[in-house]
Order: C-alpha cells, then structure tokens, then sequence
C-alpha cells in the first residue's frame, strides 16, 4: 500500500470512503472523541436510541405484559435470523440467548454428550492459548463436572500473535471429540481460516466450535457452507448491540434433533406457556433458550444489524481490510521508528479488525492517550495497545490523528505522569 | 373483613392509603388499562425511564468504553446488595446475574457437588407440583447431567392450590440432598413458610434453595436469620425491573467459599481482566457470575428498588393483605355466586399478593377482559384468571372495576364471542 502520513491523504480516503455516510448512523455527542474500541463495546446507533425508546414508553410502558406477544417472545429468533446472515448460516441455525459463555458452556457440554451417547470415548478438547480466556475457562470448568473428566490440549502460539494451522491440524487426533478456538484472536486480531480448521476436524471425526466474536459484523464468516457444526458469538463488539447485550449461538440444522440444551429452563420447552411439570424441548433452535431473555438487551441489537446488512459485509471487510492496511502503513512510518511493534499479523488474510500495537510503556502511554487525548483504544496485558477498526463509523482521520497522537505522547514522554499500576476493569 | 362492594367504599380505601402516591411513580399513559399483572411484568417506573435515557445516550452513547469502570463493573454486586435488603440477606449475599432458570441451574448443580465433594452419597431433591415450571425442568435436566443421577420426589398437592407443610417435612429423609421449593406459587399464590422448612431441612442435613420470584417485593422473606442455604429470583416481577430484566441469587455467606459455579465464565474469574489463562474464581460471590451482564436490563432494576426500599417491605405487605382480603371479599360476594371459585388459599398467613379466581370459561373471560374491558390480569390453564395486585401501584379502585367487570363479562355472556383456542404466548 502506497501510504502518505499526511492528513490529506486521510481526507482523500474518508472522502472516497462508500460507507463514510454510515457513521452519521451513530451518536456522536463528544466530537472531538476518537473511539477506536468498537471490537470491545460498539458505539450506540441512532435508530437503536429511538427503538428504546419506543420499547420502554410504548411497549413496556403501555403494552406491558401483551408486548410478549406482539414481538418480544420472537425476538430470539427473529434476531438470530439475521445474524445467520451475517454467518453465514441459514435463518434457523442462529438465535439468540444468554451471554456468550454461557452459550459456550451449553454448547460445549450439549456436544459432548451427544458424542457419548452415540458410543464415543473421545475425551480431548483442542483449543490455543490465543482463545478468549472466558473459553477456556468454561472448558476447565466442565472437565471437572463430566465422569472421567476432558483432556484439554492448548496448543501454543510461538509468538503471541498468530497459531500456525498445521500446529491446530496436528493436535487433532482419534481422542478428539472437540476442536474450539476463537476465529479472531481477541488480542492480535490472529484469524483462523475456518474451513480449513473444520475439514481437518471433520476429518479426524471430530466437531467443531467457533468463537466468532471478535469477527461478526467485520468479517465475512461461511458457517453453513463448511458444515462448521456449533459457533458462539457476541454482539456488543462490531454488532454494536450495546453493553453486555446478549449473545447468539448457532448449530447446524441437521445437528440441531440430537443435541440436548443442558440447561434446561422454560423459554426452551415446546410449549412454555402450557406450564406441563415435564420438560420436553422444542423442536427447533428455541430448545437453546434457557431462562426468559433479557428483553431491553436484546431487542437493543436489531436495529445496528440491520444496518450491518444493508452496508453488506463484503463491503464493511473490504474497508475494514483497507483501514487495518493503512494503520499498519503509519505504524510502519510513524511509530516503528518510536518502539512501537506491530503485534497483529501482517497478512490481512490471517487479520481480523483490530490492530495490536506492544511498546515497553503499553500502559502509561494508553491512559495518556485516553485521559489526554481522548483517543480510546484498549490495553490488553502486557504491553498491547489494541485499536479496533469498525468500518460502519471509523474513519481514516480516526486512525490518522491517533496515529500522530500516539508519537506526541511518546516523543514528548507524555505518558511518564501516569500510574504503571494495573487497571482492574478496562 | 367487613367489606362493602360499592365503588364510594374503594375510594375511601384508596384516599386512606399512605402508599397511594406511590401509583405516580409508574407510567400510566393508558389511564383505562386496568394492569392487574404485576406479579407476571411490573410496570414501568418513571424513574427508570430516565435512568435509561441516561444509560442510553450519556453511559453507552458517549463514556462507551470507560463507563465499565464508572458504574456498570459492579452494578450486579450494588443492585444485588439492595435486593438484598428485601430477602432479609446481608449486602454480600445477594448479587444479580443470568436469568432466574440460569442461576437455578447453577446453585443446584453446586450444592449438589459440594455435597459429594464433602463424601455425601444423598441424592434426592424435594419439591412440590406447585413449582414453577422451568425449575422441575431445570432438575431434570440435572438429573441427566449426574452420574448416578438424581431422585426427583415432587410432594403433590392435593386441590392444586396448597402444599401441607407436613407434607413436605414427611418428604424429607436421610437420603435428601436438596429441598427446592417456590416460596410463593405462581399459580395459586400459596405461600410455605420459609424457617419451618428450612429448619426441617437442615434438621434432616439437607440443604435448601428457595424460588422468591413470586415474593419477592410483595412479601417480607427473611432468609439469613433462618441461615436459608440458597435462593434466586426474579427482577421483573413485583421489583418492576423490565421486561426478562436479569435475576439474582443468594448463597449464604459461610457457604460461599465452598460453593463453586459450574459456569465458570470471566466475569466469575478473580481478576477477569488480567486475561489469565487459568480459573481462579473470584473470592466473594461474583464467582457465581458468568458471562458478560446485559447492561441496559441490569441497570434498569435499580430504581424500583429503590422505590421498594423506600416504601418499605413491611408497608408493602400491609397494604398487599389488605388488598387480597378486599379482593376475596368482593369475590364471595359478587363472584362466587356466578361460578368462580377461589383457588388460593384463603388464609392470607399462606398467600402471596395474587389471587387465582377459577371458572369453567376462565380462558375466554379472561380474553373478554383485556380485549373488550382493558383489564388485564393473566390466564394460567385450565381455567385460573389470575389477578397480581402489586402494593406500589394497584389501586382498590383497580380491584374494584375488575370485579365488576368479570361480573359483567359474565352475566351478559360477553365471553363467547372468544376463541377456546389456548394461547401460545402469554
């Protein structure tokens, strides 16, 4: 890429930018704010404020209880239909419930026992040291709860930033019942090729999990088309859903008869309102709801996905693919020569949307950057800075002046008056 | 109760109620809806409109990212210490996570180890078939999960309405690991006695677990001084926390540290954002927590909470006895003459703050009721219409129209122009 470090040149490329009008979509109340953390928390959309609204006065306001009816009992579905869109998954392989570790713990423990009722003794999980930790913790968890307990295989990356294939290819074996990983690593922005990981699961005869959240709404992600057999994913990252909103999980239809919900609540028996003693699941996807969802959270997703699909994913990872490029083309000019290493993959194929950035003052320099500069990316232990590219509002003037910015706090040791001590909730 | 059923005798009642003003709180843009279903969705509190508003453009809309650290972090443990004070548990022993149906799942599922973690070989639950549903599928589901499985003894009722207390205490042996009881029915609104059968559990060397989501905010539930084991809830209810808002549980204090959560998600995790790649869980019972909260549907309990806190539990109780007695009275005399029967108990010591009135066409009465009349209490199979009288909100005026209404949907057979059809969603 052919990159100038001038201002103009980030003019010039917001000005050609096709999806540049989309940012007016979201509330942008503190203008001189450049938020480059969408993959952690989205920006709130316009249209979402507005459909709260009407949620809280008109349908909890003044339909109360009749708005079960009228909407909210569907929502998990109709929402998770148009999420499969973005999955590449088909309208009945995706519904929405619960948080993602809690998805990821129903459907962990759903495959498990499907594989041992149908007689296998498969007992090795294969995941990487990449993986959100929430993952793994989920999987130390449920090895404790299951007669004989799981081998957990946690195949290292060499370098803290990317996972060869063939070191996840050769983990896999005749005792793996499960392959799970994380499509885009949370802090590199590292990306699996998921039909490749997935065929060499299927071929050992093992089933596959999917982590997408650090990929939806960025990514373009063929679920269906690679028989991936189970996913989780998150939709208050680039889904923009907002904070904590409930997660999605999909299962491939032909799956969907065999696996049992392990937590068993109401919102999945057949015919919850009916109040039988006797649990039977529902026939289709809803046998994955548990308890009753959380309405105000969820239906707040709707509106920004709906967004997503008329910007088209192929577009939004076209662009995300340009702005990561260009970012990594300043870190090249601008910051390399100050310390700074890139510490996300260079090849945009194996890169999701965010970029890492490791410097010895990681830290010192991301509050200086946050209190001082409101520029706000996140830090990731040790030494990240982590800045997330959300091609549905960030612009290349976004990645230009924190870019600049971030030289200014280094060449002028702005950072030195802030604390080393580590934060406790970022 | 000496009752007169003329509309001037409920206005005497309503002016001479210290808890009236409190209606104002709530919206009521639909001035003739007559909402008797606050025990199924509380109504929408003005201040928690504005508490949203907040959330909505100044929290998400603008801190975005930093908002974490500046409220939200810690709201599951600062709206779980306030509800507290309504259960009668100290701050530390109550925290609000997942829905009820999860935390069920969880609390169950630990007690239940930690019991055989300690060389316990009891493996019976006692319950009753007045349980609310999604708990006797939770159980079963449990019973799935457990190597050796579990013995499910549910007590019977005998009329549908009541659970003798001796019934139960005959249910519980040596052999019971668990008492797991609604403390209110949903159905019926029969109420057990909460330190009688936790006495009678622990004398037996059970433990116990109580459902308050039909209680709680309606009714004083003391469950520390009786050392309850465990409890959960619901938010949504009489705590008018939205609709699907998130549930909250109780481990009492000496067991926290022996209880582990099988959902072994980051927000349980000591330090969640040092990104460990082990579990250690957090010391206090944010271990019980599991995957990131729904923000937008936690946050909006918290001021009808504090609404409760500031009526006062004791107060609230008061006026919902009243209120059921007035209700029942009203029903001898001009119900029960045109076929409903009570099916509650008629002892307000055993009875919650809804009335279940049954009729042969209670499905279509009940459609006449909201379709034609705008009042709107809830049908529950076969034939309960069951009527929620919230203290904070409902009138004795509200009462009294419905009464005569039912009464008028009755005597001019208003009712069979409705479908028998049952509904699917209520």
């Amino acid at each position: 890429m052919d990159v100038r470090v001038d201002l103009d040149y980030a003019r010039a490329l917001d000005e050609a930018d096709e999806l540049a009008h989309y940012r007016e979509e979201f509330v942008l109340d503190e203008p001189d704010l450049t938020y480059l953390n969408g993959n952690s928390l989205g920006r709130a959309p316009k249209r979402t404020l507005i459909r709260m609204q009407r949620a809280l006065t008109q349908e909890w306001g003044q339909r109360l209880i009749r708005a079960w009816s009228e909407g909210w009992y569907d929502a998990p579905v109709t929402i998770g239909s148009k999420i499969a869109q973005l999955i590449g998954a088909r309208a009945d392989e995706c519904i929405v419930a619960d948080s993602t570790s809690v998805n990821f713990f129903k459907l962990v423990l759903a495959a498990l026992r499907m594989l041992r009722a149908r007689g296998s003794r498969r007992n090795k999980i294969v995941t990487d040291d990449l993986n959100f930790p929430s993952d793994l913790y989920i999987l130390q968890g449920i090895g404790d709860l299951l007669e004989g307990g799981l081998r957990l295989e946690v195949v290292k990356s060499p370098d803290g930033i990317s996972v060869p294939h063939e070191a996840i290819e050769a983990a896999i074996d005749e005792d793996t019942a499960l392959v799970t990983l994380s499509h885009t690593a949370f802090k590199s922005g590292f990306t699996y090729d998921i039909p490749r990981v997935t065929k060499a699961a299927h071929e050992a005869g093992a089933l596959v999990l999917w982590d997408v959240s650090h990929s939806v709404g960025a990514l373009p992600i063929q679920l269906s088309d690679c028989r991936a057999d189970l996913a989780v994913g998150c939709t208050y990252k680039y889904l923009n859903g907002g904070p904590g909103s409930p997660a999605f999980l999909y299962i491939r239809k032909d799956l969907q008869p065999e696996l049992g919900n392990p937590i068993t609540g109401w919102f999945g028996q057949r015919v919850p309102f009916e109040f039988a003693l006797d649990y039977e699941p529902a026939r289709d996807l809803r046998r994955f709801l548990s308890g009753t969802p959380s309405i105000l959270s969820l239906i707040a997703i709707e509106p920004s996905v709906d967004l997503m699909l008329k910007a088209g994913i192929e577009r939004l990872r076209a662009k995300s693919v340009a702005q990561t490029e260009y970012l990594i083309a300043l870190w090249q000019a601008v910051l390399e020569p100050l310390g700074f290493e890139l510490a996300s993959p260079r090849d945009s194929e194996r890169r999701g949307s965010h970029v890492s950035l490791a410097h010895p003052e990681g830290l010192r320099i991301d509050r200086a950057l946050v209190e001082r500069m409101k520029i706000v990316p996140d830090f990731r232990a040790p030494d990240n800075i982590r800045m997330g590219l959300a091609p549905l509002y960030t612009s290349y003037g976004d990645i230009h002046h924190a870019v600049m910015q971030l030289r200014t706090v280094v060449t002028e040791r702005l950072y030195e008056k802030y604390s080393t001590e580590m934060p406790t909730v970022t």
